[in-house]
């Protein structure tokens, strides 16, 4: 498959390169966290922060004075949405590796000034972490609302990299006597531990897990 | 504590801020992964990779022509490690949050040259992210070293950021009726899978999981 730009073409590792968009949104929705990187004051910045997705659309939130916001807007950023699987253990040191799930993104951002629309994105962003969470929170106030920026890049000029296999050593190496194969990491949501100061005698309904298995 | 330089001084959520250079090599340490920010033909780009410590240097390797390494030599670059801890499932939409460890590092690093010290710091990779493995490895040759480049930068101008709390709410909203606190994510490491291909009938040694508490 062709890669949208130059600038996307893997080149290293290319047998685990894909340009899919189904693939790139998948992975996309599958993490929490993002790492954004923009140039500022001539010198390179990564902020890692969560994301979400909609449609076509990757956003963040933070502060409007934050520099991933206010400074990003309109400039050129890096985004990169990383999941580590596996250690992959093989029989040379050359060959282990890890199994994983990446997305690099590039693009422009935009902050989004429309009022109802900033609500709505941030409502999709509590809805997509805790489904049904959002009308039961305090709402959000017009103080809360001039503090807060969202910013939105398109998912367009992006490419994946994923490596989901046993080791891959050289033919001569395959009998080398040493334990190989991969070694998992696994990821599962924990016991919700209740606020220590929620002391009303009252049950509340226990919150959702993120959406499309997001960890 | 004093921040090591201007652009490190941690501005937003300063009460979360430290500079400490023990706290800065513990979470460092805790991480198997980095984001390595750099400025490649006047854009941003980040890539993810895997590091490790060796006392007050950061390391990661690639490829000779892997632009994380033979790029970034000698040019400022930015990276972070960062772990995502819990969601903070606050009473306000506005104070929902995450619980996090990440560290933010300025540098310019430099490749390793000297062949010795390169082997040296491929088997401390090694060995740690699985003690005792790199004596059973069929050893690196010749061809391999001259593929694989080893690039270091000081762990000197660092922040810290860390939430660890149960959710921060407005005082008016400790009564708002919903269910408050933290989700934790848990890792951990899942039952090692042996390559297929390895059919030998022999027991080999199983492989020990990364040293302090990484993963
Ligand atoms: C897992 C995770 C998820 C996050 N999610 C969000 C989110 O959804 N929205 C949001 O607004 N923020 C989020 N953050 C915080 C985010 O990384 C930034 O701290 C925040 O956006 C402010 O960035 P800034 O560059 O404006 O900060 P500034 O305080 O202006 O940055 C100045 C300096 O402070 C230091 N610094 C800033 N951030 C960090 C950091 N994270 N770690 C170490 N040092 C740092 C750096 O040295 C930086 O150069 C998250 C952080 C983590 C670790
Ligand atoms: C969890 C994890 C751990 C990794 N650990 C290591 C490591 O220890 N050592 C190592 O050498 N590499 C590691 N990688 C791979 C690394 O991210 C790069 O792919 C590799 O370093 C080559 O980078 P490059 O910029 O030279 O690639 P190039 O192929 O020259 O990059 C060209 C383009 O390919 C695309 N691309 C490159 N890397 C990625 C990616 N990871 N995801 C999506 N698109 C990408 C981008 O669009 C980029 O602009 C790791 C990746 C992940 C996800
Ligand atoms: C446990 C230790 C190791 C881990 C976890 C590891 C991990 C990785 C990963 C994830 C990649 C990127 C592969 C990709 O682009 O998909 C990589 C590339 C590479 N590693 Fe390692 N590695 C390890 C040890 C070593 C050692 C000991 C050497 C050298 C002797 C080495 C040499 C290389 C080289 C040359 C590449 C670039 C491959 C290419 O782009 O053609 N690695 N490593
Ligand atoms: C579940 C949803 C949310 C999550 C996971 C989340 C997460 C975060 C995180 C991790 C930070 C950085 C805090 C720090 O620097 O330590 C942050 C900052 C911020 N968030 Fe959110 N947030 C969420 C919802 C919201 C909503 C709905 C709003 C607005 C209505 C909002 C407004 C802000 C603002 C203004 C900041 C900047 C704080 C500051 O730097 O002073 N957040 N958020």
């Amino acid at each position: 498959m062709q890669a949208p730009s130059q600038r996307t073409q893997v080149k290293r590792g290319r047998k685990r390169a894909d340009y899919d968009p189904q693939l790139v949104k998948q992975i996309i929705d599958q993490s929490l966290l993002c790492h954004v990187a923009q140039i500022h004051d001539g010198y390179p910045v990564v902020t890692p922060t969560c994301h979400w997705r909609d449609g076509d659309m990757l956003y963040w939130h933070g502060h409007t004075r934050a520099r991933n916001l206010y400074a990003s807007q309109g400039q050129s950023v890096c985004v990169n949405i990383s999941q580590l699987d596996d250690l992959v253990m093989a029989r040379s040191a050359f060959h282990h590796s890890v199994n994983y799930r990446s997305v690099t993104l590039f693009g422009v951002p935009q902050l989004i000034e429309d009022e109802s629309e900033k609500r709505r994105q941030l409502e999709l962003f509590v809805e997509r972490l805790s489904p049904g969470r959002w009308q039961q929170l305090r709402p959000i106030n017009e103080q809360e609302m001039l503090l807060t920026a969202v910013i939105a890049m398109p998912i367009h000029e992006a490419s994946v990299k994923v490596r989901a296999a046993p080791p891959s050593d050289d033919d001569e190496d395959y009998g080398w006597p040493v334990w190989a194969g991969v070694m998992p990491i696994q990821r599962q949501w924990g016991d919700l531990q209740q606020d220590p100061k929620q002391t009303e005698d009252k049950r509340y309904p226990l919150p959702s897990s993120p959406v499309n298995g997001a960890i």
